[in-house]
C-alpha cells in the first residue's frame, strides 16, 4: 500500500531534513521578534472562497463532511490568520509580528516541486502600514535563506509594486475588470515570445513593455532598497515590475524569490495586502506577509549541495557484557538520560561485537562497559573517536561524562 | 466566522503552550534514543479499515476526494507506521525506536477531553520481542510525564497483561468470537455497578471478578515492574487487570496512565501488538508503542498548576530617538539578529515614551538607544531589570552585549 499520490512519507532521514528547514525558520523568526500561532488543517470552504472567489475552488481539497459542512483541507494560511485576527486583535500591541508553519493542501496534479500538500512558512506583520514593515519582513526571508546557506549568486528576491500597476492602468484608462487579464500578460511575459505578450496585452503593450523593459520607477521601491542596502542586503535584490503576483489582494510592494539559475519555480513570495483582513473580516488593518515552502526551498539546497548529512548521535551507548547485570545497567542508562544524555543500550541479550557496532552505528561518542568489575562498582568508558578506555567507579560515571562533555 | 466544532485556533499563548509540551516530547524522545518519522495526514479508508475493521469507519473523518478515492484524515499513527515500516524495515538496523508527532483525527461529539482533532505523540520500538522493549517503552513515557512535573502523586501507569486474559479465556473455553465482548465488560466494570457487570459476564462472571480483585498473577509484569523499580519507577506503576486496551490488536502487556485522582481521561495509553505488522504488511515483526495526546495532558497540567507562564523574550529593544538614523537603527538590528539574539525595533516613527513600553511588554533584557550620540558613533545600552545604562561605542555593541549574555 502506498502514501496518497502528491504526498510524502518522511523516513527519519527525510524527517530530520525537514526538520533542519522548519528549525531555521522558527530560529529566524524568533530573532526578528516574531511569534508563532497556528489554526486547524481543515476550515469551512466558506473561508476560502471569500477570499479566493470561487475559480480557485477548483484547487482546493474540499468535501463535505458527515455533518453536510462543505470543508476543505487549509489551501494556504491567510484566511484563517485573518479570522484569528479579526476575532481578538484587540489583545495584542500593534504591529503583531506572526508566524506559523503549517502543512497546506492543494489538489493539483503532482509535478516537480509542487506535490499536493508542503509545509509553508508564514509571516506576517499586521498593523503597520509603513515601507519598513516591507523591508523588516524582505530581510527575514532573505536571512532565512542566507541562514541555510544560501549566497547572493545563489538566489535573488525579485521586487515589485502592485501600487504602481494600479496606479498605471488607472492612468491608461483600463477598466477594473481587465486588471487580471493585464497582470496574467505581465506575469506570463518572462515565459512568452513578445508576439504572444502583445497580442494579450492590445492597445496596452507598448506602455507596458516599456516599464517591464526598465523604463519607470517606483519611489516605494526605491525606498525598499535603500532599506534592504543598509541592512547589507542589496545584493540580493532587483526591481523587477514582471511580478505581479497572481491573486488579487496585494495592494503595495510585491515581492518573490528565485533561484539565480532559474531551475526552480519560486522559493517564497509574499507583499502587501492592506485590504484583505477588511475584506475577510470586520477590521481594516494594513498587513504585509510572505509564504515559503518546503519542498522547492529543499530541492534548491540539495541541488546546491547545501543539504547536510544529519544524524541523531547519542552521547553514549551502554554496552552489556554479562546479562546479570541488565537491571543494574538499565539503572545507569536512566540515570543518565535523567540528566538530559542521549543513551541506549541493547533492550535484548546481544553478542558484544554487535553492541560495539550498534554504538559505532548509531554515532555513540562514548561507550560505558557494564562487565564483571560492576561488581565491585566500576565501569569501563571507552571514547570512541580516540579509543581512550578508562576504569570509572559507577558513582563517578555521570560527572566523568559531564566533564569530558564540557571540555 | 468561526474554526469547525471540535477544532482548535492556537493564538500564540496556546502555541507556546503547544510548543512546551511537544519540545518536551521530542527532548525525551530523544533521550532515549528514538527518531522521527512523520506520514501524511490524509491516507487511503482502507488503510485504516485494514486494521480495525470497518466499525471504527464511523469515527473516521473520511471521504471521497475529486479523484474518486476513499480517503481520511489520519485518526491515529499506526496503520501509517505500519505501512512506512512494511515498506523499508530492511534498510533500518533493528530494533526500530521511532516517534511521531502527528495531529490527528476523529468525527466524534466533542466533549472535554475530546476533541475532532490532537496531537498525539507516538513511539514505538519495532523489532524487539524481549520484555525489556517493553519497560523501555513505559519509562519512556512515565520520564515524558515526570519532566513537565508531574508526581508519583499525580500520575499512575495502570499494567495489565493481554496475553494473561487470553489465556484465560482460553481455559475457560470462551470462543474467539465472544472475546471482545468480555473485554468490554472488563474496561466497564469501573464504571459500572458490580450487578450491571456480572449481567454482562454471565458466567464468566465469578472467576474474571476474581482476577479484577487482584486473584492472578502475571510473570510478564512481574518482570516488568522489577524493570520499573531498577528506574525509580515503581511508585509510578501497579498492576491492574481492568486495563484491557479496547483495540483487538494487542498481544502482550498493555497500560495506562491516569491522574490519581481520577478526574480525567487516560492521559497515555499503549502496549505490544505483536501480530499487527504483519496483518498490515507483509512482514511479522514483534512491537510495542504508547500515544499521548496534547488535550488531556494540557489540562491536566493546567489543574495541577504546572503549565509555565510561557513568552518569548527579546534579547534587545533598539530604541529609535531620531528618525534620521532609522535606516542606521535597522543596521544595528540586523548586526545584532546576525549574531543570534532575538532583536526587535519600532517599524514606524513612535513616541520615546511608547518604545520604552514596548520594550517592557516584549520582555526585553536590554535596550540600545539610538540618538543624536550616534553621530559620534556611540549608542546608549540601558540594561532593564538594573536600569544601569551606559554609554558604548557602536563598533563594540555586540561584543558588549555578548559579555553580557555570557556574564
Amino acid at each position: 500500500m502506498q502514501p496518497l499520490p502528491g504526498f510524502r512519507d518522511f523516513y527519519p532521514e527525510d524527517c530530520a531534513f525537514r526538520r533542519w528547514i522548519i528549525d531555521s525558520w522558527r530560529l529566524w523568526a524568533h530573532r526578528y521578534g516574531f511569534v508563532e500561532y497556528d489554526g486547524p488543517p481543515l476550515e469551512p470552504l466558506e473561508l476560502y472562497k471569500k477570499k479566493s472567489g470561487d475559480e480557485l475552488v477548483g484547487q482546493l481539497y474540499h468535501f463535505v463532511d458527515k455533518g453536510d459542512r462543505e470543508v476543505a483541507l487549509r489551501a494556504e494560511m491567510t484566511p484563517t490568520l485573518a479570522r484569528m485576527v479579526s476575532a481578538r486583535h484587540r489583545d495584542f500591541r500593534k504591529p503583531l509580528k506572526w508566524f506559523s508553519v503549517p502543512q497546506v493542501f492543494r489538489y493539483e496534479r503532482s509535478q516537480k516541486g509542487r506535490l499536493r500538500e508542503h509545509f509553508q512558512l508564514n509571516c506576517d506583520l499586521i498593523g503597520e502600514q509603513g515601507l519598513d514593515a516591507d523591508i523588516e519582513l524582505i530581510s527575514l526571508c532573505l536571512d532565512i535563506l542566507r541562514g541555510l546557506g544560501l549566497q547572493a549568486d545563489d538566489i535573488v528576491v525579485r521586487l515589485s509594486d502592485r501600487q504602481f500597476w494600479v496606479d498605471f492602468l488607472r492612468a491608461q484608462s483600463v477598466p477594473e475588470d481587465q486588471w487580471y487579464m493585464v497582470f496574467q500578460a505581465i506575469d506570463k511575459s518572462e515565459r512568452e515570445p513578445e508576439e504572444k505578450t502583445r497580442e494579450r496585452l492590445g492597445a496596452l503593450a507598448d506602455p507596458v513593455l516599456q516599464v517591464l523593459r526598465g523604463g519607470a520607477t517606483s519611489e516605494r521601491l526605491d525606498y525598499v532598497m535603500k532599506g534592504l542596502a543598509a541592512r547589507g542586503l542589496a545584493e540580493f535584490a532587483q526591481v523587477d515590475f514582471r511580478i505581479v503576483r497572481g491573486l488579487a489582494y496585494y495592494t503595495g510592494v510585491v515581492f518573490e524569490v528565485f533561484d539565480r539559475k532559474g531551475e526552480f519555480r519560486a522559493i517564497a513570495g509574499g507583499g502587501r495586502y492592506d485590504d484583505l483582513l477588511e475584506k475577510l473580516g470586520q477590521e481594516s488593518l494594513p498587513a504585509v506577509g510572505f509564504g515559503m515552502g518546503d519542498v522547492v526551498l529543499g530541492e534548491l539546497l540539495k541541488a546546491r549541495g547545501l543539504a547536510p548529512k544529519i544524524k541523531d548521535h547519542l552521547q553514549a551507548f551502554v554496552v552489556l557484557a554479562e546479562e546479570a547485570h541488565r537491571l543494574a545497567a538499565s539503572g545507569i542508562v536512566q540515570q543518565l538520560r535523567q540528566a538530559g544524555l542521549s543513551v541506549d543500550y541493547p533492550l535484548a541479550e546481544t553478542k558484544m561485537k554487535k553492541q560495539f557496532e550498534s554504538a559505532e552505528h548509531r554515532g555513540a561518542r562514548f561507550i560505558v562497559i557494564v562487565d564483571s568489575k560492576f561488581a565491585e562498582g566500576l565501569v569501563h568508558l571507552k571514547e570512541l573517536s580516540t579509543r581512550e578506555q578508562i576504569e570509572v567507579p559507577v558513582t563517578e560515571l555521570l560527572s566523568t561524562l559531564q566533564a569530558k562533555f564540557k571540555g
